[in-house]
C-alpha cells in the first residue's frame, strides 16, 4: 500500500466528480491534492477516461514534477497545478475542468460579472481572465506559463487568491482551487452555474450592471470571516 | 421523538424535491413550513449539502425567529420566511431557490411577461421582480428586509399574494409559497419552467407581447376558483 | 376488468412516455386513443400526476365527450382531441404537450421553418402555428374552438395532416397526432428537437433560409410512401 | 454464430454509445466499422430504435453495398460510409449523428471556427461544412453524393481527413470517423461539445476571433504525432 493512500483516494475520489457533475466529457479535467509536509502532489493521470480510472492510476509527482510514485504518466497540467500550490501556500486541491458555460466565457476572453447573491455568495469581484499568452510563452514551457498567467492577473487586479479562489485562463478554461481536493471542485461546480446564469442574465438583458458593492460585501461576509453566520461553522 | 415530527418529515421531503428536480446546486436553497396552532415554522438548517440532509436535522424556530428545537442553525433566510407567514396567513409552505432561469431574470431585474397559457394556468399577471434594496435596508436586518421588499411589491402592484404565489428578488432569486410545503415546491418548479419558456421566446421574438386577456382568465380560471374545472376537483 | 382494457393500458403507457421524455413537468400534457369501432376514446384524467397515474384511472369517453368509464375527470383538453379524431379519419392517438421549445415557438406565434433534413425527414412543410383566438371563441367553447383552430389553420395552408402530424395552437403548445398513441407521442419527441435545433440555427444564423425543395422531397419520401427506403418496410 | 460476430459486438456497442452519449433521439445515427481484409462493413440496420437493436441485428455489406449478411435493411446512409471508407483508407470505423448544437451549425451553413483549446486538442483547422448539394446530386444518387460532397469539401480546404476527423454536412448534420467504431463515436461526442461552446462563445462575444496559430499547434500537438505528450502513449 502506498504510503499516500489517504490522499490518492481523497483525489480519486474528487475527480470522479468531474463526470458526475457534467464538469467535462470523455478524458477532459484534471484534480489533484497536496501533502506540504511530504512536499508532494497527487494528480489524475493523463489521457484516462473517467470510467477506467481507479485510485491506483493517481500519480504521485514532487514540487518539481519529477514522479514519486505511479506507472502512468501525470495530467499534461502537472506543472500549472505545482505553481499554484507553490503560490497559495494556503490551498489544498486544485480543479481544473472543460465545463462549457466556463469555457464559452473563457473563449469569448470575458470576465464573469458579479451580477447576483449567488456569486457574491462566493467571491467580490468578477471572475478574472488571464490576458492571452504571446508566442514565446506558448512555444517555450507552455504548461508553466499557463500558471504564470494565473499569478499575473491576480497580481494585475490586485485579486487575493484566498478569497477568488476560480480564474478562467484565455481561449481555454478555468481553474479553481480550495482547502482541499473536493472544495477545489465544489468551486469548480459554483463556477459553472455563475457561469451559466451570467450568460442568460445578458441574453435578457444586454444591459445589465453588476450588483451594488453593499450587497456583494452583505452576502460575502454571510459566508465568509468572523462575522460568518451561514452555514454551521465549522 | 419531536411533538414537530409531523411537520419535520414534510419539510424535509419537500426539501429534497430540491435537487431532485434541479432547482438548485450543493447547498443552496431552503423549504420551510408551518404549524399555526403551535406558532412554530420547520425548516432546513443553513449551508447542509442535501445528500447529508436528514428529517432530524429540520430545524424549529418561533414567529420571532428563536430557536426551539434543533442542534443546527435555521437557514440565513429564516426571516425571510417568518415575514412571509405573519403576513400571508393562509400559506403553509415557502420555498427558496436559486434555480438557473428564475435567478437569470432577477439578476437581470425583468418581471416575467404573461407569454402564454403555462403561465396563465398559474397567475394572471406577469411575475413580479423587486426594487434593488437599498443601502442601508442591505446593511440592516437584511433577511427581514427582502421579506419586506417582497412586500412592498405585492402592494405597489396590488397583487394578491393568494393568486401570485411567486416572486423574484431582485439580483438575487426566486420566492414561492403555498397552502403547505409541496405546494411550495411545486410552484419553485413551474416558476423555473416559465422563466425558462419566456426566455426562449423573448429570443425567438423579441418583440412577442403578453397574450390577450382573456385568454389569461380564461386559462387562470379553468384552474382556480368555484367554475374551475380542470383537476379532480379536490 | 374494462372491456377497453387494451386501449388503456396503451393509452396509459404514451402517456407514462411524456415524463420520461421530458415533455413536460408536473401534470401538464395528455394523451388519447380512439377504437373507432366502439366509437369511444382513452385519454388521461385531468390534472393527475404522472407518478401517480395507473392504467385504471385513465378515463373512457364517447365522441360526444360523454363519460362511458371511470372514477376522474377527463383531460379537460379533451374536446380538442374528440374534434381531431372526427376531422382527421385516420389518426388512432393525440398527444398535447407543454414541452419547452415548442411552447417557445408557439408563444413566439412563428412557424417553425424548414432548416434540415431531420424535419424533412418527417414533413415537406414548415411546422404551422394556429392563428390567435378571438374573444369569442377563448369565451364560448374554448377546447373546442382550439381543435377549430387547428383544423383552419390546416385548411387556409391548403396542408394535409395524414402529412403534417404536427401543429402549435399559438399562445399555447403543440399537439401532435399518429396512427396510434405511441406514434403520436413519438411525434412530440421529434417536434421538440426539430424546435431546438430551428431555435438554435437562428441564434447562429438569423439570415438562415429554409433547405431546398429538392431536398426536402428526397429526405420525406425516403421515409414515406410508395418509394420509402428507410427502415424496415413494415 | 457469425464469422463477422467480432465486428458486429465493437458496431453494436458504438451504436450503443449514441442514445446513452444523448448524440440522437429515436433513431437517428448510425455507427459502421470495417473489416478491410475480409472487405466488409458492419453497419446499424435502418430505421431500428435504439431500445430494440440487437448485435444479430447489424447488417454485413461488401464495398459495393451488397448485403452479405443480416435479416433487414442496412441503414440508408451506408452508401456514405462505404465512399468514405474507400476514400480514407486508414480510418476503421464512422459515426453519423443529428446531434443538437452540430446540427444547428450544418443548418446554418457555417464551419466552426477554432475558439479555444478543447477544439484545438483536436483538430487545426475549424469544422468544415460541405456545400449546400445541387438538385442534380440530390434526385441521382444521394446517399452517394453525400460522402462526395464531404471529398469535395476535404480537397477544397486541403483539409487532411486523418487530422480533421469530423465534418458538418450542409442542411443536414455530421459525420465522423476515426480509428474504429468507437473512436468515431468519440469523435461524435467531442463535435457535439465543441459546437455546444462555440455557439455560446459567440452568444456572449458575437466578434470573437479563432485562437492564435501557435496555440492551436502547442495543443494539436501534445496530444498528436511524435512528440505528443498528453495521454499514456498507446
Amino acid at each position: 500500500m502506498s504510503k499516500y493512500q489517504y490522499l490518492k483516494e481523497l483525489v480519486y475520489e474528487a475527480n470522479m466528480e468531474i463526470p458526475k457533475e457534467e464538469l467535462a466529457i470523455v478524458t477532459f479535467g484534471n484534480v489533484s491534492g497536496i501533502d506540504r509536509n511530504a512536499g508532494i502532489i497527487a494528480i489524475k493521470p493523463s489521457g484516462v477516461p473517467y470510467h477506467r480510472l481507479r485510485v491506483e492510476d493517481i500519480v504521485i509527482v514532487d514540487m518539481d514534477n519529477v514522479l514519486v510514485e505511479g506507472n502512468m504518466r501525470p495530467s499534461s497540467d502537472t506543472k500549472t497545478h505545482t505553481l499554484l500550490y507553490k503560490n497559495f501556500p494556503f490551498i489544498g486541491g486544485v480543479c481544473h475542468t472543460h465545463s462549457t458555460y466556463a469555457v464559452a466565457w473563457a473563449q469569448a476572453i470575458r470576465p464573469i460579472p458579479n451580477f447576483g447573491t449567488t456569486h457574491a455568495d462566493h467571491l467580490t469581484s468578477s471572475i478574472p481572465v488571464t490576458d492571452v499568452m504571446s508566442d514565446a510563452m506558448i512555444e517555450g514551457d507552455y504548461e508553466l506559463e499557463t500558471g504564470n498567467q494565473i499569478l499575473d492577473i491576480f497580481k494585475k487586479n490586485s485579486l487575493s487568491p484566498e478569497e477568488v479562489e476560480m480564474v478562467l485562463v484565455a481561449c481555454h478554461g478555468p481553474f479553481t482551487w480550495g482547502c482541499d481536493p473536493a472544495k477545489a471542485v465544489y468551486n469548480s461546480v459554483v463556477l459553472e452555474e455563475i457561469a451559466r446564469m451570467a450568460f442568460l442574465t445578458l441574453q435578457i438583458n444586454p444591459e445589465t450592471s453588476p450588483i451594488k458593492n453593499s450587497l456583494i460585501a452583505k452576502h460575502y461576509f454571510r459566508k465568509h470571516g468572523k462575522d460568518a453566520y451561514y452555514g454551521q461553522g465549522c
